[in-house]
C-alpha cells in the first residue's frame, strides 16, 4: 500500500522533503497555513523532478498524490511520516507537536527538521516525547544524501532503526548522532567557518567571491568525496594519521584563526583520533586511497566542466588554450591540406570512461566521435555563433567498429572523412588512432535542422561550399575499408 | 622553446608541481637531498599521468623533460619558474632562498609552497626580495585548480601578474591574495574545521568516520561547486543575501560552536557582505543559480556514483533496491513471457545526457544501450560474478538509429531481442521507446572473450543455453523494422 508522508511547513526545507516522499512514491499531504504553499513548493518539485530521476540508473516507482489540507488534524491522517520544519521558536514548535500528537497515528515517526534545537527540548512537553526525533537534512533536501537523526533516551532503538530505515528507502543517508547538541555536527562546521569568513571579510582580506573560490577551487572537490580526517589520513601518506598529527598539531597553538579556544592537545586524543581512523580506512593503502580520491575528483569535475561551471570552466579554458596551441583546425583555413583526413580532435582517455571490463566502455567511443562531429561543425562554419541563430545538424544514424582495445590515459586521435555534404545532407566517417593503430571507425549521417521547427533545413551557403570542398577532395583519396558496413555482415 | 621549472623540495607537494610544469610540456630539474626524491616524484608523477590528462577533451603537450641535480645551483640553470617546497622551518627557508638568489635567473619567479609563512618573512634575509612570492598550492597539486598567491609592496604588479600568467598556462587558479596573513584564505577555514572536528571527537559526540559523513554527504558535494556565500545566497531565496543574514546573524551569540571569538555583527559589517554577493552573483536569479547548482550536484554525484563512492555509493544502493521492487528481470527466471522482447532497462533522462541542441546527446543513447546490453548480458548468466572468473563479452559492431527526440527527465525503458546466439556471437537488437514511441533503435555485435587472454572463447554452458533459448523465441516474433541496415541506406 501507498505510504502517507505528511509535510507540516512547506517553504525549501519541507517542500525538499514533499519532493523527495513523492518521487519516491509516497502519497504526500501538506499542512502550511501560508497561503503561497502551494506555489512555493509546486516551485521546489519542479526543481526536483528535473534532477533528482535522473540520478538514478533505473526509474523511480510512479509519483504518489500530493495534496493540500486545512489542518493538521487532517493532513496527518494514515501518515507513516510527520516532517516538521516550522520556522525556529521553541514555543511554535512544542505547540505544533501538541496538537499533531493529538490527531497522529501513534505509531507514526515525527521527525523535525530543526538545526537549532536539541530532541530533547522538542519532547519536554510533549504527550508521547518517545515518537519525536530531530531528522535534520540538508538543502537541496531532494538531492543531498545527509540526515541528522538525533534521538534522546526517551525513543526506542527500534523507533530510531525504523526511522534510519524509512530515510534509507528514500535514497538518503541517515547519520545516527550519538549525544544531542547544539547544531548537531554538519551546522557546527558551517558555523566555524561563517565565522572565521566574517573576520576575513571585515578584515579586508578577501571578498565573498574571493572566499568562495578558495573553497571551491580545492577543499570542497576534496569534500564532495572525502571528509576532512580521510582528506588529512592521505596527506600524511605512508607515516600514517599520527604522524600527520604530530605534525600539525603545534598549528593549534598558532594565530591560524581568529577562533582560539582550543581542545589541550594531550597523547589520549592523538590515539583516539588515529585508532579511529584507523578503523575507518585502514582497510585501504595511501596508494589506493589516492586513486580512488583521484578518480573521484576527475569524474567530478569532468562533471562540472561539461557545465562550464567552477573548476570545470579553469579546465575549459585551459582547454582552449591547448588548442590555440596545437596545429587541431578550428576553421577551413586552418586545414593545411585538402589531400589528407581532417585531424578533428586528440585526447587522453580519461578514467571515467572506463568499464568493468578494464577498457573504454564501448560508449564512449560514440562521445569521442560525437565530439569529433562537433568540430568537423565548427570546422565548415556551423560555429557556436551559427547555433545560436538557430541552426544545427541533427544525428539520424551511427555505425561504430570496435577494433582494438584502448586504455586509460591513451591518447588518441580522431582523423575525419567527408562520404557526402549535400544540402541538408552530411556523412562523415571517423577513425580513431593511437599512433598508427587504428582503433575504431564511426559512420554517421546528419541532417541540418531548423532548432526552431525541429525539422531539416538548408545549412547556410557557407556551410554548404566547405562540406561540398571537403567532400570532393576526400572522394578523391583511397577509399576507406568498412564504409557502408552492416552489423554482422561477413568480413 | 621550451621553458624550465625548478623543483626544489621534492615530497607530494614537490611531486605534483612537477608534475604539472612537466605534463604540460615543461622541462623540470629537481633538487632534493633525499636519496629517495626520484622514487617519491615518481609515485605522484604515476598518479598524475593516470588523472591529469583525461581532464583535459584534447590532448596535453607532450611531456617535458624531468631530470634530477645535486645542486640548487645546478637545479636553477634557465629556470623561468622556481618552486620551493622545503620544510616549514623558517631558517630553512631563508638559507635555501639565499642560495637560489646566488644563481638563479634574475627574473625567474621564486614561489614557495608555504601554508604557515607569510612572503614578508620569505623576503626578509633575501638578496633580491621583489623575486619572491608566496604560491600556496593543494594537495594533489596536479589536479587541484587553486593556488593562493601572496606578494608583498617589494613585488612589483608585473612580477604577480607574470607568476599569475604561468600558474593559468599549466592548468591552475592563481588566487591573488590583497594582504598577507597567517595561513593565507583556505588553511584557516581548514583550520577552524580542524578545531571543532577536534572537539567533537573529544567530546565523544561523533568519530572521524561519521565526522566526514557529515562533510561528503551534503556540504562537501555543495561547496566543490560553490563555496561558503553563494550556498548562502541560495539559502536566502527570493529575499536575498541581507535577510539571509539577519535571519542567521543571530546564531553568532549561540553556543554553535565552541570557538566563540567572533565579530561583532555590525550594519556595515551586513552591508558588506550584502553588497559583495550582489556584485559576485548578482547578475544571475536565485532559480537560475539553484538549477546551475543542482546540474552540477547531478553531474557530481553521478561521477561519485560510476565509482561507487561516498554518495554516489549511496545512489547505489538506493538503485538496487528500486529495481529489487521493480518488475525488471535480473534473471532468466524473472522472465514472465518469452513471447515479448526482454525489457533491459527503464531510467529518467538525467541533466548531463543534454547537449547544445536541448536534447540527449547522441553519445549518451549509446551509454543507455550498453547499460541494456550489461543487464541483458547479467539475465543469461554474464553476471559481475561470472566475469570474476574472467570470462566477458567485448562489443565488435554498433548500428544506432536515432527515430525521435528525447528530452530531460523523460523516462524511457529498453526492449531487447537476441537476433543471434551462437556459440560466442551474441547479436543484440535494442528498441529504445518512451511509452509507445519508439525514439531510437541500436544493433549490436558481441564476442565472448576470455579477460586474460583478450581473445574470444566459448562462455558457459548456461549462458549457451540462455541465449539459445531466448534467440529461438525472439525469431517467432514478427521481425523488427531496422534490422541489418546500414548507414544512409534509403528507407
Amino acid at each position: 500500500m501507498t505510504q502517507i508522508a505528511t509535510i507540516v511547513g512547506g517553504g525549501v526545507i519541507g517542500g525538499g522533503w514533499a519532493a523527495r516522499f513523492l518521487l519516491n512514491g509516497w502519497d504526500v499531504r501538506v499542512f502550511d497555513p501560508d497561503p503561497e504553499a502551494e506555489r512555493k513548493i509546486g516551485e521546489v518539485l519542479d526543481n526536483a523532478r528535473r534532477s533528482l530521476p535522473g540520478l538514478s540508473d533505473t526509474a523511480l516507482p510512479p509519483e504518489g498524490k500530493l495534496s493540500f489540507h486545512e489542518t493538521m488534524s487532517e493532513a496527518v491522517q494514515g501518515a507513516t511520516w510527520i516532517q516538521e520544519s516550522v520556522p525556529e521558536r521553541i514555543e511554535l514548535k512544542q505547540k505544533v507537536y501538541q496538537t499533531l500528537q493529538e490527531h497522529a497515528p501513534k505509531d507514526a515517526i515525527l521527525g523535525s527538521s530543526t538545526s537549532g534545537f536539541k530532541p530533547s527540548e522538542l519532547q519536554n512537553c510533549a504527550s508521547r516525547p518517545e515518537q519525536i526525533v530531530v531528522t535534520h537534512p540538508f538543502n537541496p533536501v531532494y538531492l543531498m544524501p545527509l540526515v541528522e537523526l538525533v534521538a534522546t533516551e526517551k525513543n526506542a532503538p527500534e523507533t530510531v532503526e525504523r526511522a534510519a530505515e524509512i530515510l534509507s528507502s528514500v535514497g538518503m543517508f541517515p547519520l545516527k548522532v550519538r549525544k544531542e547538541i547544539d547544531a548537531h555536527i554538519a551546522d557546527r562546521f558551517l558555523e566555524a567557518v561563517w565565522r572565521e569568513a566574517l573576520w576575513l571579510v571585515k578584515d579586508g582580506i578577501a571578498t565573498t567571491e574571493e572566499i568562495d573560490e578558495s573553497i571551491r577551487m580545492a577543499f570542497g572537490i576534496r569534500w564532495a568525496q572525502m571528509g576532512l580526517f580521510e582528506t588529512y589520513r592521505i596527506a600524511g601518506g605512508e607515516a600514517g594519521m599520527k604522524h600527520f598529527m604530530a605534525q600539525f598539531g603545534p598549528a593549534l597553538k598558532w594565530p591560524w584563526t581568529k577562533l582560539m579556544d582550543v581542545p589541550e592537545f594531550t597523547d589520549e586524543l592523538v590515539d583516539l583520533i588515529a585508532d579511529q581512523s584507523d578503523a575507518q580506512s585502514g582497510h585501504l593503502s595511501i596508494r589506493e586511497l589516492e586513486r580512488i580520491r583521484d578518480d573521484n575528483c576527475v569524474g567530478m569535475m569532468r562533471a562540472l566542466k561539461a557545465n562550464n561551471w567552477g573548476a570545470g570552466e579553469v579546465l575549459n579554458k585551459h582547454d582552449e588554450r591547448l588548442i590555440a596551441q596545437s596545429d587541431l583546425p578550428r576553421a577551413m583555413s586552418d586545414i593545411a591540406s585538402l589531400d589528407e583526413l581532417v585531424v578533428t580532435g586528440r585526447r587522453a582517455v580519461p578514467a571515467d570512461w572506463l568499464d568493468y571490463n578494464g577498457h573504454m566502455n564501448e560508449a564512449c567511443y560514440g562521445t569521442a566521435f560525437s565530439e569529433a562531429t562537433d568540430r568537423l561543425m565548427e570546422i565548415i562554419g556551423c560555429t557556436k555563433e551559427y547555433i545560436a541563430t538557430g541552426g544545427s545538424y541533427f544525428t539520424g544514424e551511427t555505425h561504430i567498429r570496435y577494433l582494438d582495445e584502448t586504455h586509460l590515459g591513451q591518447v588518441v586521435e580522431i582523423r575525419t572523412r567527408v562520404l557526402k555534404g549535400e544540402g541538408k545532407k552530411m556523412q562523415l566517417w571517423h577513425e580513431m588512432y593511437e599512433g598508427d593503430r587504428l582503433l575504431a571507425t564511426g559512420e554517421h549521417f546528419l541532417l541540418h535542422v531548423s532548432l526552431e521547427t525541429r525539422r531539416p533545413s538548408e545549412p547556410s551557403q557557407e556551410i554548404m561550399d566547405n562540406l561540398a570542398a571537403l567532400a570532393s577532395a576526400h572522394a578523391k583519396l583511397p577509399a576507406s575499408e568498412g564504409v557502408g558496413r552492416y552489423v554482422g555482415q561477413p568480413r
